[in-house]
């Protein structure tokens, strides 16, 4: 078996032909070989005596593998006129004095780049090893045998990359402070991130900074090309040249006029544009076409019509075609070209009944669609059946960050797997395979998504696919690469769980837009598990960091202790804030000391970005300045930290008596109280509630709890209380052979006396059926009795996903289900207690309609009715993206849509039927008519099932686990 | 000129055959003599030497009167047989050896004491100097010469008195700590108070307390007849026996049962009636009937209909009727009995459509029918033209206390004088003149109201009439009263002032019921307003206390300084409880700093409680004690103290700016500022704006302001804001031609820019006209252009009044002008910017129908169109009391009735007629329609009129002050 070693006989090749930027990939390999193995690799110098050799190089550019092609020992024909691919040999004895060696040839400049890094790859070196210091664990005996060797795939998608933007104050600062600027130097850093992580391509910054200027010159597309690294503009800035430099060069004796106008200054914008080409032809670049306002505003004014926009759009993609042709080359399909649908331009692309848009434009031929997100990670149009031999293939702009509508995230990433997977994997399948670009705003703490989309894009068929625990996979494989060498598997371990848990938490809502108002401070305990798994990461990622060493503490601050408990604290922090608004309004004594707790919580957070900027010698200053507290608009203008509330005690002992998921409360005095009649414990599995007595005043309370129900046991009866007591009440639910009505008083000794009635059942149900109680029939989607698939498609449950954990979702993806004879379904059971009008809420992901026409239908039937199909779009007479429906949903992450049905008292039979791509479906509410539910942000607990008999299918996997 | 001395020769006759109150009273004022001449009067005996002799005695009760009359000295028939009177002579020799006498001779027991009294009054002795320990001024050579003899007429009102009610925890610890019970002790102060206050009439406390049991024994009930004072039970307490009484004897084997109920109990309910009328019978009574339930709750459940109730409680007035017949006088007649009609017994009186009610039942006959108020001092329904001749007459019982709904307020003193000047005066107008009984309860601090009641009652020829300024005049003799020894006459003017101020301020939202959400902390000024009042009579207050003497402190701090600055104190919490809300939510870095001022006064609070308790050696223990902040239900259960909110500053210097009377602010950021427009100075006499530069951040903002407008002027122009500085924008109105526009900038220095437009016009406005501007027009009722009055009647203006401090109303009061041709009528004049819909709403006092029917009508015209007349009752299909106008009304002080109007461009006449009783109206608000006035509780200031031509009718009394 050959077998290359990676000891301190270790030679590198070294050809001057080679592409240069190569090279200097090759020197950052050794440099990962140096940091495992603590040996430094030499030069190789031809015809010396070498043990162990990697030969690198790229098809017809060098004259090693020339000569390896030539003596047979290397076939380059497999990967020679391919895209980005390389072959990876072990061999003995390539050349005399040569024991083995490992080749490594690229079909193209990346693909030998990639090549070189799978090296770091194969040794445990994290592509994060220079962005964020991780340091990959010392080995000894570092060897490769002919094991490894193979030939890469073809990324799945040509272009793969990202976009810094909403620069100002993170990753700005950042690059001040280490580079003077956002400058060449900085963007070497960049280049060389992008492309360990498999990436080729890239939008640069463009707040305030100009690429092809600030380098300085163009240093910085330069050394982009040298590293092979994709040069392109964002969305609105056409022709290589950034928006910010027509600002800087426009004027009164300007060349290109001093209007940023393709009407009143059409000869000015025409020769930048043309200045723009000419500069940057010699560079490899993805052409953006188009042309929107400045600052990326609309184009034209509100007054404009569709018409004269579309109008203009055309004229301005000839024009720029005509350049291209004019300044690159006569055959423009050889050119790459984009044009991003983002905000309104996805109308123009589409037009309306009456004004034909760009879809099909000639124009248009060659250039790369490329269709965006809904800003917070759902896609919107995809290419649709009739567009999908466009020449020129599609792209996605996907936001992992934002400045704008509906709200901006900008601060730690709050990227959450599954979603990415779900949404790109299907945009994949729609087609979308030509581009694919995130936006990072300042990249800190974005490394986990980035690493992810980048990695989708790179091999879908490893990482997407219909099974969302994928995710969890890359998120193991992800944690073993960062942190492998620092922890020791247990610690990893927890490491995922932290990762899981604090992404899932930025899945059901996001920093920015916390507030007190979000989860109610008791209702459903949501509070509480929010508040548990906040408290949770703080402890566990705490207990972790004592065990790192000091030379681990920036990856481990800035991958895992950073993100995870900047996100946990402030989770904590607006949960008490909630509580503390609640507590004060109810007169609660314990309102004071949580407004302490939340003044920890506020210095907390200034002191974790501090030691985020602190740590390894301020490397990561500036990026942990974005405001992130407390949006009242879609930015942080007028932004505001959390209020605290004190009270004042009553001015006599008082108590106040309340379910501990429930605010409404009794004092026990005796005219205004309202006795409460407690009625869980009607569900099956409920044989207990909790409950407080609760101080309203600086006096404490004596308690006396009394009872005539033999049946009813109390975990304490009498006491005194100065802040708050919890107390278990439960019920021997063997005792009972039928419905049993009680009372329990509990006196304040002096002042009063609360009365509570209680309502409790013996466990049994029917079998297979979710059971009503309290008013409400709660499912979870995956939680089906039958599915019935059909040859067109069949639903998948999707765990881990959503908001709520779990999901079904209708494969294929693309299929649209709603006109075909046969659909795949999913079939519920429940008991109702009522004949009569239920409200059915379906809690659905907010995903966007895939195509333009705003109709995006779910379907189902209640007990073998005809199918009800609606559709979710609740005003199709207007544009998706920016409608209200659009911004709630997107805050909300849960598209809900509510029907009424009629229910019959015991067993109802739910089907609910593939339709529309995009329905993905989380759970089912339904209400009985005359209840109202407790408000809340997540809704109920699921309902009870008595699982004891045929186990329904949606059962039979979890059963398993 | 006959003459008599106060010196040390003084004499008081005494005879045994006296009525024994008499003489204890002819004690009180002997001692009154010594306080103010330092001589103790003696005894005198028959045929003595004596220079100064005071001969008093009852007609037919003395030897000496008889002797006088027999000389022809006294001409007794001046007051033989007339109810209360008393003649007051001066009189030389009237014997052998006397000099010189004062000669007081009563027409009955009454009569004879309220002279004594009056000698007390003629030296200056307040009816509160042992009440409030009010000590007299010291003066030398006192007399009396024959310039005072006259003869007293019979009081307006023949029963006249106050119930002792609501007494825990005030009065009853007062009495406890005092006297070890509400006992005979203890009521022998309060006959005394209610004597010198020429009252006649008690209602005892009766919560846990027993007047008839707890004298011990009769004791109590005893001294009330030795002392004159008629005795009766409160409204729901039949038969004099309290209702507590049924509670401590009811029982199993209980001669009465142990049911209150008169269907399954009534021959223990009437042996339990029986037994309490022999009990009594033997002193003055007034003897309740009627039955309701058991802690004055509603006597038959709710499922009862009327006729059930009407029923029964006839059966019961027959019964109780029998047996006064059978125990007392077979005359009924003769025996005072009452009924009330208080809560739902009203409706049992009135009965509907289908079912007669009590009225007009013989069993009525001699029976007073007590009406009652609406809970808050706002009389309810009074006597009809039909029920005019009722034998028996008519009473009302009047809260100045309440322990009930709509709210509780039992706390200081709330009683605005003429509040009670115009409803009890029309009162007595609609023949309500045999009983009068205010609730009081635990009298502490109620002893401004209390006065007022009982002379108004006393004499309402003096006090009552168709001037609300008597009450004023009042308040100054009152103020003299007890001030006059005190203090300077600068002193007790401000005594006068803080007096209204503070009973203002109740008048405008009492205590309990304050929150920080009633007055709105910025619009219209109404806050600053309360600020500005509460704090000048804290500082007027507290300064002089500094001149008062510590004997005088007693009743300087009960009668002034606790219930002004009590009242003040809790009215500058609320408010600065309400703009800590605001500026928290806005994020003011101030609200901070304001919440430690809420925290002073939270303090000063209690400290003030505390101070009134331990003066005079604790003479007021006890009464301070009602919960009174922040009443959540109608009683004090749950109350809360005001909340204080916390900010964080934000990270970055923030400015908000604002105008000083708007909560609206701009905060000069890039993208969601909305820009402001100022049109305040189209007001021809506003030329000033008031702004307010504000930090959001504990980094202090630097600001420039810049305009390019030459006639904008500004305080200041530049500065740096820790907290807040207040800027006034001025425009020289001289220079401006036309109306203007302009702008102005505020640049937060580095953060962003703020920008403003103003818009200003020249002084110029029609003559005599209202003007409106930022679209409403505010009209002052009492400034009408002319005033029309008919025969039938005519509108007074009512000043001080009301919670605006002024209102017209239609004399005469009990006239009903709804169906007379020529009403009387007020008329004014506005100007109107546009053709268009005006919303109108009225504001009246919140005065209930005078009739059972529900209707309470006000008629207007515009521009001298049709009459229209407006229901002001909102619900005419349920009973006014207890429906939530109500309740509503009752609380904000204030009726509202809206109408929507067409006005016409340029002059506008509308007129008010006089129509239903009852209504009296303070202003009238019209609002452009598509105009939403700022939140507010007092509503708009007053438009602008120009009144430079001829004056409006409504000016010209005004223009004389």
């Amino acid at each position: 078996m050959s077998k290359v070693s990676f000891d301190n006989r270790l030679m590198f090749t070294y050809e001057s032909k080679s592409f240069p930027g190569v090279n200097k990939v090759a020197a950052l390999v050794r440099q990962d070989i140096f940091l495992v193995t603590g040996f430094h690799a030499g030069e190789y110098k031809k015809s010396e005596r070498c043990k162990n050799l990697i030969i690198f190089g790229t098809v017809d550019k060098s004259d090693y593998l020339k000569d390896l092609e030539e003596k047979g020992l290397l076939d380059l024909d497999e990967v020679r006129g391919r895209w980005e691919v390389y072959s990876f040999q072990v061999l003995d004895n390539p050349w005399d004095g040569v024991d083995h060696a490992l080749v490594v040839a690229g079909s193209d400049k990346r693909g030998t780049i990639y090549g070189l890094f799978h090296i770091s790859e194969l040794l445990g070196v994290s592509p994060l090893v220079n962005w964020n210091h991780v340091i990959p664990k010392k080995r000894k005996n570092v060897f490769l045998t002919d094991e490894v060797s193979f030939i890469s795939k073809e990324p799945s998608v040509r272009y793969r990359g990202f976009f810094i933007n909403d620069e100002w104050p993170a990753f700005g600062n950042w690059a001040m402070e280490h580079f003077g600027g956002i400058n060449a130097e900085c963007y070497e850093r960049i280049f060389e991130l992008l492309l360990r992580l498999k990436g080729n391509y890239l939008w640069p910054a463009m707040w305030n900074s100009n690429f092809s200027m600030d380098g300085p010159g163009l240093e910085s597309a330069r050394l982009a090309d040298e590293y092979g690294v994709v040069m392109s503009t964002s969305h609105h800035e056409p022709c290589m040249r950034s928006g910010e430099e027509y600002r800087l060069l426009r004027g009164e004796n300007s060349l290109y006029g001093d209007d940023w106008s393709f009407i009143s200054n059409r000869e000015g914008i025409i020769r930048f544009w043309r200045d723009g080409l000419l500069r940057n032809k010699s560079f490899e670049n993805v052409i953006t076409l188009g042309m929107r306002g400045e600052r990326d505003s609309k184009i034209l004014g509100e007054e404009a019509t569709l018409k004269d926009n579309i109008d203009l759009l055309r004229d301005v993609l000839k024009t720029q075609n005509n350049l291209i042709r004019e300044t690159i080359d006569q055959d423009l399909g050889s050119v790459p070209r984009q044009m991003v649908l983002f905000s309104e331009v996805e109308e123009f692309f589409y037009g309306n009944d009456k004004t034909r848009g760009l879809m099909g434009d000639p124009e248009l031929d060659g250039v790369t669609l490329m269709f965006s997100d809904n800003n917070v990670g759902y896609t919107r149009t995809l290419p649709s059946k009739e567009m999908m031999d466009h020449p020129g293939g599609f792209g996605m702009y996907y936001h992992m960050d934002m400045h704008g509508g509906p709200y901006s995230f900008k601060w730690i990433g709050s990227t959450y797997l599954p979603r990415v997977w779900e949404q790109m994997t299907a945009a994949y399948e729609f087609g979308v395979r030509q581009i694919w670009v995130t936006n990072v705003g300042d990249i800190g703490t974005q490394e986990l998504g980035l690493s992810y989309f980048l990695d989708l894009a790179y091999d879908i068929d490893r990482w997407g696919g219909t099974d969302a625990a994928i995710t969890e996979e890359y998120m193991n494989s992800w944690t073993e690469r960062q942190f492998g060498a620092m922890l020791p598997l247990s610690g990893r371990n927890r490491i995922k769980k932290i990762l899981w848990d604090y992404t899932s938490l930025l899945e059901k809502r996001r920093h920015e837009i916390m507030n007190a108002d979000v989860y109610h401070p008791l209702h459903f305990g949501e509070a509480d598990m929010v508040l548990r798994t906040s408290g949770e990461i703080l402890k566990e990622a705490a207990a972790l960091k004592k065990k790192i060493e000091p030379e681990d503490m920036s990856a481990f601050i800035s991958l895992l202790y950073y993100p995870a408990c900047g996100t946990a604290n402030l989770m904590k922090m607006w949960i008490l804030a909630g509580r503390n608004k609640l507590y004060a309004r109810q007169n609660r004594i314990e309102a004071n000391s949580v407004a302490d707790e939340l003044d920890v919580c506020v210095r907390c957070d200034a002191e974790l970005i501090d030691e985020y900027e602190t740590v390894d010698g301020g490397y990561y200053k500036g990026f942990g300045r974005s405001e992130h507290i407390g949006f009242v608009n879609w930015n942080e203008e007028d932004d505001r930290y959390p209020l605290r509330h004190l009270v004042y005690g009553a001015n006599s002992p008082r108590m106040l008596v309340a379910r501990a998921d429930d605010e409404h409360y009794m004092t026990g005095l005796e005219w205004c109280d309202r006795p409460q009649t407690w009625s869980n414990m009607l569900r099956p599995d409920v044989d207990k509630v909790e409950f407080d007595l609760i101080s309203g005043s600086d006096k404490p309370f004596r308690y006396r709890i009394k009872t005539d129900c033999s049946w009813l046991e109390f975990s304490k009866t009498e006491g005194e209380v100065s802040v708050r007591e919890r107390i278990t009440l439960s019920v021997n639910k063997a005792l009972l052979d039928d419905k049993v009505t009680g009372t329990f008083e509990v006196e304040n000794i002096g002042y009063g006396t609360a009365h509570v009635t209680v309502e409790a059942a013996p466990p049994l149900a029917p079998e297979g059926l979710f059971l009503e109680s309290d008013g409400y029939i709660c499912i979870e989607a995956r939680h089906f009795f039958t599915r019935k698939d059909t040859k067109a498609g069949a639903f998948k449950v999707l765990r881990p996903y959503g908001r709520s954990g779990s999901a079904v979702k209708a494969f294929p993806s693309s299929t649209d289900f709603f006109g075909k004879k046969s659909r795949p379904s999913l079939e519920y059971r429940f008991c109702a207690r009522e004949n009569g009008q239920y409200e059915l809420t379906f809690e659905l992901a907010p995903t966007t309609p895939v195509t333009f026409d705003k109709g995006q239908f779910l379907g189902y039937s209640l007990n073998g009715s005809k199918v009800k199909i609606i559709n979710t779009v609740k005003q199709p007479d207007r544009p998706f993206f920016q409608s209200v429906q659009w911004a709630s949903e997107a805050k909300e992450n849960v598209k809900k849509v509510t029907d009424t049905v009629k229910c019959v008292r015991g067993e109802n039979t739910l089907t609910f039927y593939g339709m529309s791509p995009g329905i993905v479906l989380e759970k089912m509410v339904l209400v009985r008519q005359d209840v109202v539910l407790p408000q809340s942000y997540l809704g109920p607990r699921e309902s009870y099932i008595n699982l004891e008999g045929n186990l329904p299918e949606g059962f039979q996997e979890e059963k398993n686990e």
